[in-house]
Protein backbone atom coordinates (compact mmCIF):
# COMPACT_ATOMS: atom_id res chain seq x y z
CA UNK A 1 0.00 0.00 0.00
CA UNK A 2 1.29 3.58 -1.15
CA UNK A 3 2.60 5.51 2.15
CA UNK A 4 1.54 9.09 3.92
CA UNK A 5 4.49 10.98 3.71
CA UNK A 6 5.56 14.37 5.07
CA UNK A 7 8.80 15.47 3.40
CA UNK A 8 11.25 17.99 4.50
CA UNK A 9 8.75 20.27 6.53
CA UNK A 10 11.73 23.15 7.40
CA UNK A 11 11.04 23.82 11.07
CA UNK A 12 12.79 26.56 13.07
CA UNK A 13 14.92 25.23 16.46
CA UNK A 14 12.10 26.72 18.31
CA UNK A 15 9.45 24.40 16.48
CA UNK A 16 7.73 26.80 14.11
CA UNK A 17 6.82 25.81 10.33
CA UNK A 18 5.57 29.22 9.73
CA UNK A 19 5.56 32.47 11.25
CA UNK A 20 2.72 34.28 12.46
CA UNK A 21 0.48 36.73 9.83
CA UNK A 22 0.47 34.49 6.48
CA UNK A 23 -0.61 37.25 3.86
CA UNK A 24 -0.40 37.35 0.25
CA UNK A 25 3.55 39.28 0.82
CA UNK A 26 4.35 36.12 3.50
CA UNK A 27 3.22 32.75 2.37
CA UNK A 28 5.30 31.56 5.39
CA UNK A 29 4.47 34.20 7.82
CA UNK A 30 6.65 36.70 8.81
CA UNK A 31 10.03 35.75 9.30
CA UNK A 32 9.15 32.23 7.74
CA UNK A 33 11.62 32.42 4.50
CA UNK A 34 14.37 32.66 6.85
CA UNK A 35 13.38 28.49 7.60
CA UNK A 36 13.52 27.31 3.33
CA UNK A 37 16.99 29.26 2.93
CA UNK A 38 18.64 25.73 3.10
CA UNK A 39 16.14 24.45 0.15
CA UNK A 40 17.79 26.97 -2.03
CA UNK A 41 21.23 26.28 -1.40
CA UNK A 42 20.58 23.41 -3.28
CA UNK A 43 20.63 22.40 -6.94
CA UNK A 44 16.95 20.88 -6.28
CA UNK A 45 16.39 24.50 -5.19
CA UNK A 46 18.00 26.48 -6.97
CA UNK A 47 15.97 24.53 -9.92
CA UNK A 48 12.49 25.15 -8.17
CA UNK A 49 13.45 29.32 -9.15
CA UNK A 50 14.04 28.26 -12.90
CA UNK A 51 18.21 28.62 -12.05
CA UNK A 52 21.18 26.64 -12.28
CA UNK A 53 23.97 25.58 -9.89
CA UNK A 54 23.03 24.76 -6.12
CA UNK A 55 24.95 21.95 -3.90
CA UNK A 56 24.46 18.65 -4.10
CA UNK A 57 24.72 15.99 -0.78
CA UNK A 58 22.58 15.17 1.49
CA UNK A 59 20.34 18.23 1.84
CA UNK A 60 19.47 18.12 -1.85
CA UNK A 61 19.25 14.37 -1.59
CA UNK A 62 16.21 14.85 0.70
CA UNK A 63 14.56 17.24 -1.30
CA UNK A 64 15.03 14.83 -4.61
CA UNK A 65 13.42 11.98 -2.59
CA UNK A 66 10.80 14.16 -0.80
CA UNK A 67 8.84 14.44 -4.52
CA UNK A 68 9.74 11.01 -6.30
CA UNK A 69 7.18 8.98 -6.30
CA UNK A 70 4.66 11.08 -4.88
CA UNK A 71 1.16 10.41 -7.39
CA UNK A 72 -1.11 13.34 -4.69
CA UNK A 73 -0.57 15.79 -2.43
CA UNK A 74 -3.07 16.89 0.66
CA UNK A 75 -3.06 20.61 1.81
CA UNK A 76 -4.59 22.56 4.33
CA UNK A 77 -6.40 25.84 3.03
CA UNK A 78 -3.80 28.10 4.71
CA UNK A 79 -0.31 26.24 2.37
CA UNK A 80 -2.88 27.13 -0.52
CA UNK A 81 -3.27 30.65 0.20
CA UNK A 82 -4.06 33.79 1.99
CA UNK A 83 -7.72 34.04 1.39
CA UNK A 84 -9.91 33.60 4.94
CA UNK A 85 -13.65 32.61 4.58
CA UNK A 86 -15.88 31.77 1.52
CA UNK A 87 -13.73 31.80 -1.57
CA UNK A 88 -15.53 34.72 -3.07
CA UNK A 89 -14.52 35.38 -6.98
CA UNK A 90 -12.79 32.52 -7.11
CA UNK A 91 -9.35 34.68 -8.08
CA UNK A 92 -6.62 32.83 -5.64
CA UNK A 93 -5.13 30.05 -7.65
CA UNK A 94 -2.57 29.01 -5.52
CA UNK A 95 0.99 30.55 -4.85
CA UNK A 96 2.67 28.46 -7.56
CA UNK A 97 1.66 30.54 -10.92
CA UNK A 98 -0.14 29.05 -13.86
CA UNK A 99 1.61 25.59 -13.45
CA UNK A 100 2.00 24.70 -10.16
CA UNK A 101 5.36 21.91 -9.09
CA UNK A 102 2.86 18.93 -8.31
CA UNK A 103 1.83 17.52 -11.91
CA UNK A 104 -0.58 15.37 -10.19
CA UNK A 105 -4.00 15.78 -7.99
CA UNK A 106 -3.82 18.11 -4.98
CA UNK A 107 -6.10 17.73 -2.27
CA UNK A 108 -7.06 21.22 -0.12
CA UNK A 109 -8.74 20.67 3.10
CA UNK A 110 -11.03 23.58 3.19
CA UNK A 111 -14.37 24.23 5.02
CA UNK A 112 -16.22 26.02 1.65
CA UNK A 113 -16.44 24.27 -1.21
CA UNK A 114 -15.24 25.40 -4.68
CA UNK A 115 -14.93 23.85 -7.85
CA UNK A 116 -11.75 22.09 -9.25
CA UNK A 117 -8.97 23.81 -10.86
CA UNK A 118 -7.28 22.26 -13.46
CA UNK A 119 -4.37 24.02 -13.99
CA UNK A 120 -0.92 23.73 -16.33
CA UNK A 121 1.27 20.65 -16.36
CA UNK A 122 -0.97 18.17 -14.76
CA UNK A 123 -1.78 19.81 -11.32
CA UNK A 124 -5.64 19.96 -10.48
CA UNK A 125 -6.64 21.55 -7.10
CA UNK A 126 -9.24 19.43 -5.27
CA UNK A 127 -11.56 21.17 -2.72
CA UNK A 128 -12.40 18.84 0.19
CA UNK A 129 -15.08 20.05 2.98
CA UNK A 130 -15.55 16.67 4.77
CA UNK A 131 -12.36 16.74 6.62
CA UNK A 132 -8.80 14.39 6.59
CA UNK A 133 -10.55 10.70 5.92
CA UNK A 134 -12.45 12.00 2.96
CA UNK A 135 -9.02 13.92 1.45
CA UNK A 136 -7.01 10.96 2.12
CA UNK A 137 -9.81 8.23 0.38
CA UNK A 138 -9.41 10.72 -2.61
CA UNK A 139 -5.79 11.06 -2.79
CA UNK A 140 -5.46 6.84 -2.40
CA UNK A 141 -8.10 6.63 -5.67
CA UNK A 142 -5.64 9.52 -7.31
CA UNK A 143 -2.42 8.11 -6.45
CA UNK A 144 -3.21 4.55 -7.17
CA UNK A 145 0.29 3.24 -5.86
CA UNK A 146 2.42 6.10 -5.64
CA UNK A 147 2.68 7.51 -2.41
CA UNK A 148 0.47 10.21 -0.92
CA UNK A 149 2.61 13.40 0.54
CA UNK A 150 0.82 15.46 3.08
CA UNK A 151 2.08 19.28 2.55
CA UNK A 152 1.19 21.69 5.52
CA UNK A 153 0.58 23.60 7.03
CA UNK A 154 0.99 22.29 11.23
CA UNK A 155 -2.78 22.43 11.64
CA UNK A 156 -2.97 19.79 8.76
CA UNK A 157 -0.20 18.02 9.87
CA UNK A 158 -1.66 17.36 13.33
CA UNK A 159 -4.79 16.43 12.31
CA UNK A 160 -3.30 13.61 10.71
CA UNK A 161 -0.75 12.46 13.58
CA UNK A 162 -4.10 12.42 16.16
CA UNK A 163 -5.60 10.22 13.60
CA UNK A 164 -2.41 7.86 12.64
CA UNK A 165 -2.95 9.10 9.23
CA UNK A 166 0.46 9.59 8.30
CA UNK A 167 3.03 7.13 8.14
CA UNK A 168 6.29 8.99 7.71
CA UNK A 169 7.73 12.55 8.49
CA UNK A 170 10.63 14.47 7.76
CA UNK A 171 11.34 17.51 9.52
CA UNK A 172 14.35 19.61 8.82
CA UNK A 173 15.34 21.79 12.23
CA UNK A 174 16.87 24.74 11.00
CA UNK A 175 19.33 26.96 12.80
CA UNK A 176 16.88 29.74 12.76
CA UNK A 177 14.69 31.05 16.09
CA UNK A 178 11.53 32.76 15.10
CA UNK A 179 9.72 33.15 18.29
CA UNK A 180 6.12 32.59 17.43
CA UNK A 181 4.14 31.31 14.71
CA UNK A 182 2.59 27.89 13.44
CA UNK A 183 3.76 24.81 15.59
CA UNK A 184 3.01 21.16 14.39
CA UNK A 185 4.36 19.91 18.00
CA UNK A 186 2.13 22.44 20.20
CA UNK A 187 0.58 22.11 23.39
CA UNK A 188 -2.31 20.21 21.92
CA UNK A 189 -0.81 17.46 20.38
CA UNK A 190 0.17 14.42 21.79
CA UNK A 191 1.68 12.03 18.92
CA UNK A 192 0.60 8.70 20.24
CA UNK A 193 2.05 5.54 18.32
CA UNK A 194 4.99 7.44 16.53
CA UNK A 195 8.99 7.56 17.27
CA UNK A 196 12.13 8.94 15.90
CA UNK A 197 13.83 6.62 13.43
CA UNK A 198 16.83 8.38 11.81
CA UNK A 199 18.36 11.80 12.16
CA UNK A 200 21.36 12.91 9.78
CA UNK A 201 22.62 16.34 9.40
CA UNK A 202 24.23 18.77 6.53
CA UNK A 203 26.36 21.65 7.75
CA UNK A 204 22.86 23.68 7.42
CA UNK A 205 20.34 21.99 8.95
CA UNK A 206 19.49 18.52 10.79
CA UNK A 207 16.94 15.78 8.95
CA UNK A 208 14.66 13.90 11.77
CA UNK A 209 12.75 10.97 10.87
CA UNK A 210 9.38 10.06 12.42
CA UNK A 211 7.27 7.44 11.82
CA UNK A 212 4.51 5.08 12.91
CA UNK A 213 5.00 2.30 15.13
CA UNK B 1 32.30 40.28 32.47
CA UNK B 2 31.44 36.73 32.71
CA UNK B 3 28.57 35.07 31.04
CA UNK B 4 25.25 33.87 31.79
CA UNK B 5 25.39 30.30 29.65
CA UNK B 6 23.01 27.49 28.68
CA UNK B 7 25.10 24.00 27.87
CA UNK B 8 24.35 20.90 26.77
CA UNK B 9 20.55 20.98 27.13
CA UNK B 10 19.14 17.91 25.50
CA UNK B 11 15.91 18.52 23.70
CA UNK B 12 13.74 16.53 22.31
CA UNK B 13 12.55 16.20 18.11
CA UNK B 14 9.14 17.45 19.49
CA UNK B 15 10.42 20.37 22.13
CA UNK B 16 11.02 18.63 25.64
CA UNK B 17 13.90 18.70 27.49
CA UNK B 18 12.36 16.21 30.28
CA UNK B 19 9.67 13.90 30.18
CA UNK B 20 6.82 13.81 32.45
CA UNK B 21 6.26 12.65 36.10
CA UNK B 22 9.62 13.54 37.56
CA UNK B 23 10.10 11.44 40.24
CA UNK B 24 13.18 10.15 42.40
CA UNK B 25 13.46 7.15 39.92
CA UNK B 26 12.94 9.32 37.48
CA UNK B 27 15.25 12.73 37.83
CA UNK B 28 14.20 13.60 34.04
CA UNK B 29 11.03 11.99 33.88
CA UNK B 30 9.22 9.59 32.24
CA UNK B 31 11.05 8.60 29.21
CA UNK B 32 13.75 11.41 29.57
CA UNK B 33 16.47 9.54 30.13
CA UNK B 34 16.35 8.69 26.41
CA UNK B 35 17.56 12.61 26.02
CA UNK B 36 20.53 11.73 27.48
CA UNK B 37 22.09 8.64 25.72
CA UNK B 38 24.14 11.03 23.33
CA UNK B 39 26.45 11.98 26.00
CA UNK B 40 26.94 8.64 27.39
CA UNK B 41 28.51 7.78 24.03
CA UNK B 42 31.14 10.42 24.76
CA UNK B 43 34.53 9.96 27.14
CA UNK B 44 33.18 12.72 29.12
CA UNK B 45 29.90 11.07 29.57
CA UNK B 46 31.62 7.59 30.31
CA UNK B 47 33.92 9.65 32.53
CA UNK B 48 30.91 11.17 34.53
CA UNK B 49 30.15 7.77 35.78
CA UNK B 50 33.78 6.29 36.55
CA UNK B 51 34.17 4.53 33.21
CA UNK B 52 36.91 4.97 30.45
CA UNK B 53 36.50 4.80 26.89
CA UNK B 54 33.92 6.57 24.86
CA UNK B 55 33.84 8.43 21.53
CA UNK B 56 35.78 12.00 20.99
CA UNK B 57 34.47 14.54 18.26
CA UNK B 58 31.99 17.03 18.30
CA UNK B 59 30.03 16.25 21.07
CA UNK B 60 32.68 15.22 23.23
CA UNK B 61 34.07 18.39 22.31
CA UNK B 62 31.36 20.67 23.42
CA UNK B 63 30.55 18.27 26.85
CA UNK B 64 33.72 19.80 27.86
CA UNK B 65 33.59 22.92 27.08
CA UNK B 66 29.77 22.91 28.80
CA UNK B 67 32.10 22.76 32.34
CA UNK B 68 35.21 24.54 31.18
CA UNK B 69 35.36 27.96 32.99
CA UNK B 70 32.50 27.92 35.10
CA UNK B 71 32.41 29.43 38.68
CA UNK B 72 29.33 29.35 39.76
CA UNK B 73 25.71 27.62 38.32
CA UNK B 74 22.19 28.21 38.94
CA UNK B 75 19.66 25.84 38.74
CA UNK B 76 15.85 25.38 39.43
CA UNK B 77 14.47 23.53 42.86
CA UNK B 78 12.89 20.18 39.81
CA UNK B 79 16.46 19.80 39.02
CA UNK B 80 17.89 19.51 42.30
CA UNK B 81 15.24 16.63 43.27
CA UNK B 82 11.79 15.48 43.53
CA UNK B 83 10.87 16.87 46.88
CA UNK B 84 7.91 19.46 46.25
CA UNK B 85 6.60 21.87 48.90
CA UNK B 86 8.59 22.75 52.16
CA UNK B 87 12.04 20.90 52.11
CA UNK B 88 10.57 18.74 55.93
CA UNK B 89 13.62 17.27 57.35
CA UNK B 90 16.24 18.59 55.24
CA UNK B 91 17.47 14.68 53.98
CA UNK B 92 17.78 15.48 50.48
CA UNK B 93 20.93 16.45 48.90
CA UNK B 94 20.72 16.52 45.48
CA UNK B 95 20.74 13.90 42.51
CA UNK B 96 24.71 13.12 42.65
CA UNK B 97 25.83 11.85 45.50
CA UNK B 98 28.11 12.54 48.27
CA UNK B 99 30.43 14.61 45.63
CA UNK B 100 28.10 16.56 43.20
CA UNK B 101 30.58 17.30 39.94
CA UNK B 102 30.14 20.94 40.31
CA UNK B 103 33.19 21.70 42.92
CA UNK B 104 31.47 25.63 42.74
CA UNK B 105 28.60 27.30 44.21
CA UNK B 106 25.66 26.12 43.32
CA UNK B 107 22.71 28.09 43.61
CA UNK B 108 18.93 26.68 43.97
CA UNK B 109 15.49 28.84 43.31
CA UNK B 110 13.11 27.56 45.63
CA UNK B 111 10.15 29.02 47.36
CA UNK B 112 11.01 27.42 50.27
CA UNK B 113 14.16 28.58 52.31
CA UNK B 114 16.93 25.92 53.47
CA UNK B 115 20.06 26.28 55.15
CA UNK B 116 23.13 25.97 52.59
CA UNK B 117 24.33 22.79 52.41
CA UNK B 118 28.28 21.79 51.79
CA UNK B 119 29.02 19.25 50.08
CA UNK B 120 32.59 17.16 49.34
CA UNK B 121 34.68 18.67 46.54
CA UNK B 122 33.69 21.78 46.90
CA UNK B 123 30.19 21.87 45.35
CA UNK B 124 27.64 24.12 48.44
CA UNK B 125 24.12 24.66 47.70
CA UNK B 126 22.68 27.46 48.55
CA UNK B 127 18.46 28.11 48.62
CA UNK B 128 17.66 31.15 47.26
CA UNK B 129 13.66 32.44 47.34
CA UNK B 130 14.19 35.60 45.73
CA UNK B 131 14.22 35.22 42.15
CA UNK B 132 16.16 35.06 39.32
CA UNK B 133 17.91 38.09 39.90
CA UNK B 134 18.92 37.25 43.42
CA UNK B 135 20.58 34.56 42.43
CA UNK B 136 22.43 35.72 39.76
CA UNK B 137 23.45 38.13 41.90
CA UNK B 138 24.91 36.03 44.27
CA UNK B 139 26.38 33.69 41.65
CA UNK B 140 27.86 36.79 40.37
CA UNK B 141 29.70 37.51 43.45
CA UNK B 142 30.56 33.77 43.66
CA UNK B 143 32.00 33.11 40.10
CA UNK B 144 34.05 36.09 39.63
CA UNK B 145 35.73 36.16 36.60
CA UNK B 146 34.68 32.99 35.74
CA UNK B 147 30.65 31.98 33.94
CA UNK B 148 27.67 31.46 35.36
CA UNK B 149 26.31 28.20 34.06
CA UNK B 150 22.36 28.07 34.21
CA UNK B 151 21.74 24.15 34.87
CA UNK B 152 17.67 24.05 34.33
CA UNK B 153 15.12 22.67 34.06
CA UNK B 154 12.75 24.01 31.38
CA UNK B 155 11.08 26.81 33.21
CA UNK B 156 14.11 28.16 35.05
CA UNK B 157 15.70 28.48 32.01
CA UNK B 158 12.42 30.42 30.51
CA UNK B 159 12.31 32.80 33.48
CA UNK B 160 15.74 33.41 32.17
CA UNK B 161 14.96 34.14 29.11
CA UNK B 162 11.98 35.78 29.32
CA UNK B 163 13.94 38.48 31.59
CA UNK B 164 16.47 38.47 29.16
CA UNK B 165 19.74 37.60 31.66
CA UNK B 166 21.05 35.03 29.69
CA UNK B 167 23.85 35.33 27.61
CA UNK B 168 24.06 32.17 25.35
CA UNK B 169 22.18 28.82 25.20
CA UNK B 170 23.16 25.16 23.51
CA UNK B 171 20.77 23.34 23.00
CA UNK B 172 21.34 19.10 21.62
CA UNK B 173 18.40 18.20 19.80
CA UNK B 174 18.17 14.44 19.59
CA UNK B 175 16.61 11.52 17.87
CA UNK B 176 14.13 11.13 20.18
CA UNK B 177 10.41 11.91 20.23
CA UNK B 178 8.79 12.25 23.95
CA UNK B 179 5.64 13.57 23.21
CA UNK B 180 5.30 15.15 26.69
CA UNK B 181 6.93 16.44 29.18
CA UNK B 182 8.74 19.94 29.62
CA UNK B 183 9.43 22.51 27.04
CA UNK B 184 11.51 25.28 27.23
CA UNK B 185 9.83 27.19 24.37
CA UNK B 186 6.54 26.64 25.34
CA UNK B 187 3.40 28.43 23.94
CA UNK B 188 4.45 31.07 26.63
CA UNK B 189 7.65 32.04 26.25
CA UNK B 190 8.23 34.83 23.82
CA UNK B 191 12.09 34.69 22.91
CA UNK B 192 12.76 38.67 22.60
CA UNK B 193 16.20 39.50 21.48
CA UNK B 194 17.84 36.13 20.96
CA UNK B 195 18.94 34.84 17.62
CA UNK B 196 20.48 31.31 16.32
CA UNK B 197 23.87 31.72 15.69
CA UNK B 198 25.39 28.64 15.12
CA UNK B 199 24.55 24.77 14.13
CA UNK B 200 26.72 21.63 14.27
CA UNK B 201 25.77 18.40 14.02
CA UNK B 202 27.69 14.74 14.89
CA UNK B 203 26.17 11.48 13.63
CA UNK B 204 24.23 11.29 17.19
CA UNK B 205 23.11 15.13 17.97
CA UNK B 206 22.38 18.65 16.37
CA UNK B 207 23.71 21.15 18.47
CA UNK B 208 22.16 25.07 17.90
CA UNK B 209 23.28 27.42 19.99
CA UNK B 210 21.35 30.79 20.39
CA UNK B 211 22.82 34.12 21.84
CA UNK B 212 21.43 37.14 23.40
CA UNK B 213 21.39 40.28 20.41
Amino acid sequence: MSLVRVNAVSTSVDGFVAGPDQDQEHPLGIGGGALHEWIFATVTGQAMIGNQGGETGIDDDLLIAASNGVGATIMGRNMFGPVRGAWGEDEWRGWWGDEPPFHHPVFVLTNYPRAPLDMEGGTTFQFVTDGPEAALALAREAAGDADIRLGGGARTIRQFIERRLVDSMHFAVVPVLLGSGERVFDATLVPRGYRCSSFVASTRVAHFTIVRT
